[in-house]
């Protein structure tokens, strides 16, 4: 492991709404970082009790009261120190908890689910924080798409369980935004439908909280509307910066970010060879400039994690 | 909890092989200690693998290497500090792991199972250690009765099972007896056949490892058939003390060596009601002395520990 300077695992947060891209982002990070150095566990396999009981005390699966969040504490502190844990694991198919994983901690640790941030306790486990926000439209379609696809849903299905949770995703999801060192926002651009076919947008909201690369000489050098850096406010009225990258971006300055990302890791320059092989979760082949970027950028922050930078 | 001068609970092992009595003794530890203080997990519960693995790797249940003793020895540091463990449970029926269980620490933990003092970590984790070490014809005797009736297993069946498993007793169990600080020998008084109903006797291997109360006054006064303490030496040549008390000790003794101890710990006196209601794993009145002692002597420890007296 050279690159390794800690004895322990460097842990990525990836939370967000149901359908909210996690799975897709953790699995093109993980291929970044190399797969066999990168756990992946999910938040949402916690779960205290079975589809039953819920249906008995009428408490949602997404309340931190449905979840032993307390040993999820506890297993991601475990994880933190180089641990193994005896995960939970939640069948969907029977409705319960069944068989747990032993996990056995790797260089990188990736945490994806629903509920990641509720508690300080589980916020202090992460070195880098990301926070899913794709635009409503667009959720709703990826889960349909997903849930009908994989899941065996029907349409009316998914679209009664969205509205079943309409409450939920503000109450249990949203609070959970302001811990994030980055918001990703992925959209549609203005003016196009699903049928376009047209490339998605991304807005990154970056947080003083993490070191960012200094990307300013390349928005400088080039086109305004492929690339931009914009000092704002969130909607919090906090400030931050916010990096936009379109899916119309050329295959030319998307390039020219991946130089300037890899020049600034050279000890990674190794990890290069993986970039190569981005997919979705589909294992189809990944042509969205924005969601290339946005893995490379956060395996950029894992790898400076790892380096130690961040503890300086 | 008036007793607890420590913040963290006083943790018990019961460790033996299968039917050396480790649930009965639990039970009747339990009881005194008040079971809504008490909570008991199972080591047998850490299996690595399924009953079909195992056929297939041809590795015994009894293998440490067919355990997460890793998990195990981290549930029992995190029981120790006070947190909740979320425990695997092995059902015998499915012969696999099935849904966890959330566990949370109590003022007395008791862990009972074959390999609890296996590791160095596990065994620094305990209060107080018991080695459960019945006659050979006694465990047999115990096992036929309790898989028979409980488990649904013909007699054959069951000698069948002890004859495969015959090799794994010295190998994995046996060698756990060195760590413990009482070993307890349960015996048939000589010359005396299962069905003449005389009660057990007991002996009490006593290592100088806890400080055990001192009842050469009550002994001396006594006949010495009923109750005696030797300095004797271990089958490992180590000194020992042995304190036996026989089957047939009179109600009258037994209740002068329970008073001896009660009146050792005073801070524990509310607890003496709970003695009245000794009941055996099946919740038979425990009508034998050696029996009822045994665990009012363990008791006896669990509290010394709680009031910190070990701690000196």
């Amino acid at each position: 492991m050279p690159l390794k300077r800690f004895d322990r695992p460097i842990i990525l947060g990836v939370v967000g709404d149901s359908a909210s891209g996690k799975t897709t982002l953790a699995t093109g990070v993980a291929r970044i970082l190399g797969e066999d150095r990168v756990a992946t566990i999910c938040t949402d396999d916690y779960h205290r009790f079975s589809r039953a009981q819920r249906a008995e005390n009428g408490l949602s699966a997404l309340d931190p009261r449905s979840n032993y969040l307390d040993i999820l504490e506890q297993h991601l502190g475990l994880l933190r120190q180089g641990k193994p844990i005896l995960k939970p694991v939640y069948s969907h198919e029977v409705g319960d908890l069944v068989q747990p994983q032993y996990v056995l901690p790797k260089p990188y640790i990736i945490v994806e689910g629903l509920l990641g941030y509720t508690t300080r306790a589980m916020r202090d486990c992460y070195d880098v924080k990301i926070y899913l926000e794709p635009d409503q439209d667009l959720r709703v379609e990826w889960k349909i798409q997903r849930d009908t696809a994989k899941r065996g849903y029907t349409r009316d299905q998914v679209l009664a369980s969205l509205e079943k949770r309409r409450e939920d995703s503000p109450a249990f999801i949203h609070p959970q935004r302001v811990f994030a060192d980055i918001v990703i926002q992925f959209k549609r651009p203005e003016g196009q439908s699903a049928e376009s076919g047209a490339r998605l947008d991304v807005r990154h909201i970056l947080r003083p909280t993490l070191p960012h690369p200094n990307l300013a000489p390349l928005v400088d050098a080039g086109a305004k509307n492929e690339l931009s850096l914009d000092l704002a406010r969130d909607h919090d009225g906090k400030p931050v910066d916010v990096l936009g990258i379109t899916g119309s971006i050329t295959d030319q300055r998307a390039k020219a970010l991946e130089n300037l990302l890899w020049d600034l890791i050279p000890e990674a320059s190794h990890l290069r060879a993986n970039v190569g092989e981005f997919t979705d979760a589909n294992n189809n082949q990944v042509v969205s400039h924005p969601l290339a970027l946005t893995q490379l950028l956060i395996a950029y922050h894992m790898v400076k994690a790892a380096l130690g930078i961040h503890a300086i």
